[in-house]
């Protein structure tokens, strides 16, 4: 008979203690001093091979703010509210992971995409701005990198291609953009004719590529932009998304970007919800729809920059929407 | 217009590179020499705060092993190949990651099973007995532990109990066994009457012990080991198998040990599963049904010994059997 009850098990610390009586065993534990805690989480990098290549999954951190009422278009806030709760998140926080990524193709030492920058990590306490310290903790030094891969133009994605002196992070690397993404945000007409509200994101890739000289290689979908990874077209998050495919000798990764964005498991569990990140709702569900239906028939793994460290899942069908299923953790590689 | 497509995405290396032109892109990156690839993965810890305890998870490593025919005792070798599949694991092996976990209560320092050793580690080619390296890269001194807390006597708990010198691996420990446990394994007429399987492991019993000159304290469940550690009968994996709450200030942790055991992502699903490590299938499953009943229903964040690095996750009701929700990765604490 097991002896496992309600009571044993959900007891809270004040009931239990007065429920139990010591055993002898607790008081003859030596008194030694007690050694401090360490206050410290491990280095936020993950080494995962693809074929041939080394793939490291490095943290930029994780934001969390309040929930906007408007985050999801088409949704009530009590829908949204209910369906955070529902996966064990605080109901009204916003909380995203940032997961760059790093591929060595074993000719090529290539970053896709570069975090909020290390200017976020003062200003957000630590909890953001992560990358580059993770990046050298991993052991990977930014000089050497050959490419960096931008997915699309958002903060999180461009700032960190500047180090904390404003100069280039990456300063042997050629800067590898969406061309879509570049006619359309350094595009004069299209910051005149923008809303108020995404204007900060014209100046944003102004400030950032500039200090850059203006110095970047737009690439197209469909085409290997460093062999080995390919970009694939994955429209609607932004005019110019990309996602890609890394593969080497028979295995494949797909590295998602911003297919679900923000809270992205929200836009897992409810691909049909439109959330504010997604400039155009309706390109942003087709797109998750056809790259999960795809991804789930295959079981395809995907690393996603907005889910959880290290981000590597596979996504299953689950009624009307997704579920991720991550990958375990590998202790070696 | 989304242009993802099973073409673009689903085609293996050698396809790509054979329909697609390099972009101009490609043919300009500089030809720096490729940094190497690392080969080396992360350190294996995890910190996660209970209250005002700290909790690190610390990884032993990973065993990967044919599955036995007789693995699961009620169903058919076709049915646990068919289950590991849809686990995206090779139909045919066994994979089981090790999980000790270290507790700073603020007042003691404990450990919580100790993983197979460093004997191990030369064994598995680096693949086991990580945990004692695992703890010095988490800033944790194994002479500053003041207490190891053993779940029960397989040897992938109590076999870290000796370093590689086959000595006390934490001399100023006081060891702490449930009290089933020690009059179960230790007893001479156990071992004289039991199967020709089991005997390994009451001689394991008595050589690790042996080797501590037989120093342990015996616990009894649904008492506090430590101030803030509380132990929880939950039988059948063994006679005398423990779980624990750690609570602190409101806030609690699970440590299940090995309430789903081996393979336990598949005991997870299926619980009525009688696995063969379960020295009784019924008992160990009624434990489990009850456990992860009260959990769900609580939402209570569990660690098992068996899960995936690191270990944290919610259970949760999945038509007859249940299902795990990793705990999203904090990269600070």
């Amino acid at each position: 008979m097991t002896q496992l009850n309600r009571r044993s098990l959900m007891a809270n610390t004040a009931a239990a203690t007065a429920a139990s009586v010591l055993a002898p065993a607790a008081m003859t534990i030596p008194a030694i001093a007690a050694a401090p805690p360490i206050g410290k989480q491990n280095a936020g990098f993950y080494r995962h091979k693809v074929g041939s290549m080394e793939v490291t999954v490095v943290t930029d951190g994780v934001r969390a703010a309040p929930v906007p009422d408007t985050f999801v278009r088409n949704q009530p806030k009590e829908a949204v509210h209910a369906a955070l709760a529902s996966l064990y998140m605080d109901k009204d926080k916003a909380t995203a992971p940032f997961n760059p990524v790093v591929v060595n193709t074993g000719s090529k030492l290539v970053v896709i995409d570069t975090g909020l920058g290390p200017a976020m990590f003062e200003q957000s306490k630590g909890a953001q701005g992560q990358f580059q310290t993770n990046l050298a903790a991993a052991g990977i030094d930014r000089n050497a990198v050959d490419a960096v891969v931008i997915s699309h133009f958002h903060g999180d994605h461009i700032n960190g291609l500047l180090a904390a002196d404003n100069k280039a992070a990456y300063p042997n690397a050629e800067i590898m953009v969406p061309a879509i993404e570049w006619k359309f945000w350094m595009n004069d007409e299209n910051l005149a004719k923008a809303p108020e509200g995404l204007k900060g994101n014209f100046n944003n890739a102004r400030r950032v590529f500039g200090a850059l000289g203006n110095k970047v290689t737009q690439y197209d979908a469909d085409r290997e932009v460093v062999p080995g990874i390919t970009a694939v077209a994955a429209y609607g998050h932004t005019p110019g998304h990309m996602a890609y495919v890394v593969s080497s000798g028979g295995s494949k990764l797909i590295v998602q970007s911003d297919v679900t964005a923000a809270i992205a498991v929200l836009f897992v569990r409810n691909p049909g919800w439109h959330g504010a990140p997604d400039m155009d709702g309706p390109v942003a569900e087709a797109t998750r729809r056809k790259l999960y239906d795809m991804s789930a028939a295959e079981k395809s793994l995907i690393l996603g920059f907005h889910w959880a460290f290290p981000g590597l899942c596979y996504v299953e069908k689950d009624g009307s929407g997704y579920r991720l299923a991550p990958a375990p953790w590998n202790p070696t590689i």
